[in-house]
C-alpha cells in the first residue's frame, strides 16, 4: 500500500461527530473519533493495547473513553487514566496512540503520519463552508476504489458531459475553453463554456431561464486529495464575478488501497434560504457523486488486476493536463516518503 | 490461470445481444459485446484506452460504442472514430483491442487467442439450434467453479441417476452399456440403457406411456468446452433413427480460473409446437442444471483448497473413461499454448 | 494455519446429528457427520474419494452413506461397500478417511489427528450437561475469529462488567476475589464477588431478591479449547456449595485460521422444571455469547492486519493470568506437533 501519511486528511464531516464515537478507517488505520464534553475532538487509534478491542465501540464516562472489552479508560491524548483491575497500574504501554486533529470549516482534518511535522497551518481552505453568505449542503459516500482514480475523475470535469449527461451535458461543448494554473502544492483546472443553451442543473440554478448563458467550472486541488470546485452561470457576456456559484467541496481520504471515503458539499450564493434549492444540490449529488462516478471508477477499479496483468499504459489526452500534473504530484509526494 | 486462449469459446446467446452493449468476461478478459446498426456482432476489450472506463456501459451513437467517461468513439474494429476533446487527435493509442467474433447456430462465438489463427471452420456443429425440424428451448448459468469440473460432469451423462435422480433415474441402471469414441479433437461417450421403465423425464417426452422403452443418452465433446448430447426415448426394440430425441447444447466458457458461464439449450424433434413440451424441458433446465448440477459442482470447486493442499488424487471409476479422454485432450492443448 | 490436530474438538451438538449427514468444517477439514441406523455416529471425511463431492449431501442407503454425485456407497469406518459401475471393483482407493469419534455428555467428539493416539479417556467431563440433577438448555453459533480470542475472552469472566453490562454489571466489582488453579492439561481461574447487590442476572435467577448476595464466577480449561464455567449466588455468607448455579459448557472448535464454532450450555441446579428460567438463560446466551462477545472478538479479529503489520503486542493486565497460562499452554502443544 503506498499512502501519502504526512498530510492532513478529512476522517469526517462535523456532523458525524458526537460523544458517541465513530469507528472509520484512513490509510489502512482504524480510527475511534469524538467529541469530548469539553468539545475538543480526539482521535485515538481504534485499538485497545490490552486486547486490541475497537474503542470506538465504548461510551465516554467522566469524559474519558473507556474500551468496551475490560474497561480501560483513555483521556483525549491517549493517556490511559483508569484501569479497574487489580492494583489499578497504568505503565505506558496501556497509552493508545493518538492522532493531531483539527476541526475546520466544518471538517475534522487527522494527521496520520509523524505528529511532529503536522502543522495547522498546511490545511487547505474550505472557508465557503461556514461562510454565511453561502448555504452549505453534502455528504459522505464509500467508494470501492483507490482514491486517486477520483482525483482523476475530478480534476477533469469535462467528464460530466459524458458521466452525468441527463443533468450537465451542454450544446456548447465544443467551445469548452480550458487553462490550468500550477502553484506551490496546489493546482488549479478552469474551464469556460461560453454561450450554451443552460444544462438541466443550471437550468434549475437560474430557476428555469433558458436564454444563452456562459458557465465555468473550475476546480482545484490542494494535496493530497482535497478539491474544491467552482460552478458558475451568468447570461452570456456577463462578469464570471457577478455569476450565481456553488462552490462545491470535493474531498478524498483513502480507507485501504481500493476503496476511499468522499466528503461532499455544495456551497452556493443564490438561494441561500431556498429549501427547494438544497433538494436540488443534494438530488444532484446523490445522483451524480454518489451514483454515475461512483459506477464508472468502480468498474475502473475492477478492470486493475487485468490492466497491470497486461501492461496497459492509459493514453492521455487533452483534457487530462490537469490530472496528469496532480498525479505527479502525488508521486513526488509518495517518493518523497519512501526516501 | 491456465485457460486454452486459442480456441473458439460462446460469449453470449444471440438472445442476450442487441445495441445495448453486453459486459462479459470470459478467460479473465472482459469484453463489450453488442450487435451494430448494419447487424454485425463486435466484440472489444470492455476497457477504454484512455482511462479504462467499461466500454460496456456506454451508448451507440451513430452506430459506434461511445464510452460513458469522456465520450471516445469506436468502431465495431475497436478503432477510435472521434475524440471529442482538443483538437481531436486520434493517435493508434486511442484504438481498443476487438475480439474474432462468428454469429452461428444462434451463438455468440469469440476467439480470446491470436486472431491470425481464428478459422471459423473449426467452430463445432449447433446446427439443431436452427433447425426447422426441432424445437430449441435453453437459457444462460453463471457456476462458481472452474469449467472442467463441468466438462467432467457432462462426460459421464451416468451421473443423472444420481444427481438428477427425481426425474431421471431409471430402474435398468445396471444394463447400462457404454461405448467411447475417440475422433480428432472430437470425443463421443455413448450410452444405452435397454428395457426399463421410462424415467421421470422421459414419461414426460413420452406423454405419460409406461411400457418399457430403450434410452439413449450420448454426448458429443468438442474443444475446449462445446458438448452436444443426444437423449432419445422409444418403445424397447425401436432403432434409435425412429426415436423421439433432444439435442442438448451443453456449452461452457472459463470465466475466471473459479467460475464459468454455462450455455445450455434443448433442441427437440417432437412436439416442436407444444408449448407445454417447452415447459417440460425448461422445468427440466432450470432444475437440472442451474440446480441440481451447479450444487454438486461448486461444492467440489470449495473443496480444492483442500484436496490440493492434502496432495489427494480422484479415483477414477469405470465411467470415467470419455471425461479422462476429455480431460488429457484439453491439457494437451494447454501444454501446447504453454510451449 | 496451526492448528493443535492430536486433540478431541467438538463437531457437534447431539441435537444436530440425524440420519440426514450434517457437513461442517473443522480445522480446515470438511466432515460429513450422521447417526447411523444401528446408533453409531460417523465422521468421515467429507469428500468422496472418486471426484470429490460432498458426501453430507447424499442419502443413508440401507445404512450406508451414498454419494450424491454417482453413487459409491460407504460405511461408517469410511469403507467403499458399493460401486455401481462396470464390474463393481472396489480398490482401496475408493475408501475414504474416516475420523475417531465419540459421543458423550450430549456432545459429538472428533479427533481429527492420528487415530492411534485417540484415547476416549483424556475426553474432559461435560456431565453436568446429561445429569438428572440439572436442567440444560444451549446451542450453537458460529464466530468469525480465530478460536483462541475466544479462549481470551472466556478464562477472563471479569469481562462480563464491561461486554454483558445489562445483564452481569455488579457494583461490587472492585472487591473482586481471584485465585488461579494450574493442573495438569487443565487451568482453572476462581472469581468471587462478595457482598453486592445482585446483577439483573443473577436477580432472574433468585426471582427478584434484592439483598446482598455473594457470587462466584469460575471457569476450568481443558485442552485444546473446552471450557465449563460455574456461575453461582446466594445471600452473603451462605457456603459456596450451597448456592444455587449454572454450570456453562463453552466449547470452541476452530473451523478456519479466522473462524470458530461455538458449543455452549448452561446447566442450572435451580428451577429445573421452570420454563420461564428456560427463557432467561436462553436469552442471556442469545444476547451475551453469540451477540455481544460475538461482536467483540470479530472486531478484533478485523484488527489482525493492522496489528500484525505493526508489530503491536497486548499489554497484559493482572485479571489476563489464568488467560495467559492457557495461552502458553495451547502455544505448548502446538510446538510439540511442530516438532
Ligand atoms: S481490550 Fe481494552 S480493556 Fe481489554
Ligand atoms: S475512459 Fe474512455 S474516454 Fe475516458
Ligand atoms: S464423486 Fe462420489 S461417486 Fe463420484
Amino acid at each position: 500500500m503506498t499512502f501519502v501519511r504526512n498530510a492532513w486528511y478529512v476522517a469526517a464531516l462535523l456532523e458525524e461527530l458526537s460523544e458517541k464515537p465513530l469507528g472509520r478507517t484512513i490509510l489502512d488505520t482504524p480510527l475511534a473519533l469524538y467529541r469530548q464534553p469539553d468539545g475538543v475532538v480526539a482521535a485515538l487509534l481504534d485499538i485497545c493495547p490490552h486486547r486490541f478491542a475497537p474503542l470506538s465501540d465504548g461510551i465516554l464516562v467522566n469524559g474519558h473513553l473507556q474500551c468496551p472489552y475490560h474497561g480501560l479508560e483513555f483521556d483525549g491524548g491517549g493517556q490511559c487514566v483508569h484501569n479497574p483491575h487489580g492494583n489499578g497500574a497504568r505503565p505506558a504501554s496501556l497509552n493508545v496512540r493518538s492522532f493531531p486533529v483539527v476541526e475546520r470549516d466544518a471538517l475534522i482534518w487527522i494527521w496520520p503520519g509523524d505528529p511532529a511535522l503536522a502543522d495547522p497551518g498546511a490545511i487547505p481552505d474550505f472557508g465557503c463552508r461556514v461562510d454565511p453568505a453561502y448555504r452549505t449542503v453534502g455528504g459522505y459516500g464509500h467508494v470501492d476504489c483507490n482514491y486517486k482514480l477520483l482525483v482523476d475523475n475530478l480534476m477533469d470535469l469535462g467528464h460530466a458531459q459524458y458521466v452525468h449527461r441527463a443533468n450537465a451535458q451542454t450544446d456548447a461543448f465544443d467551445r469548452l475553453e480550458r487553462e490550468v494554473i500550477v502553484g506551490d502544492g496546489e493546482i488549479q483546472a478552469l474551464m469556460k463554456i461560453p454561450g450554451g443553451t443552460p444544462s438541466v442543473l443550471m437550468a434549475k440554478f437560474l430557476r428555469g431561464a433558458n436564454t444563452p448563458v456562459d458557465a465555468w467550472n473550475d476546480i482545484r486541488w490542494n494535496k493530497v486529495s482535497a478539491m474544491l470546485n467552482f460552478i458558475a452561470v451568468a447570461p452570456e457576456g456577463t462578469p464570471k464575478e457577478q455569476s450565481i456559484h456553488s462552490r462545491g467541496t470535493h474531498i478524498l481520504t483513502p480507507e485501504t488501497e481500493a476503496s476511499c471515503h468522499y466528503f461532499f458539499g455544495s456551497s452556493r450564493n443564490f438561494g441561500i434560504d431556498d429549501p427547494e434549492m438544497d433538494g436540488v444540490l443534494r438530488s444532484w449529488q446523490a445522483q451524480a457523486l454518489v451514483k454515475e462516478d461512483k459506477v464508472v471508477v468502480e468498474a475502473i477499479e475492477r478492470r486493475r488486476a487485468y490492466v497491470e496483468a497486461n501492461g496497459i499504459r492509459p493514453a492521455m489526452l487533452s483534457c487530462d493536463e490537469a490530472a496528469v500534473r496532480v498525479s505527479r504530484e502525488i508521486e513526488k509526494l509518495e517518493q518523497l516518503e519512501a526516501a
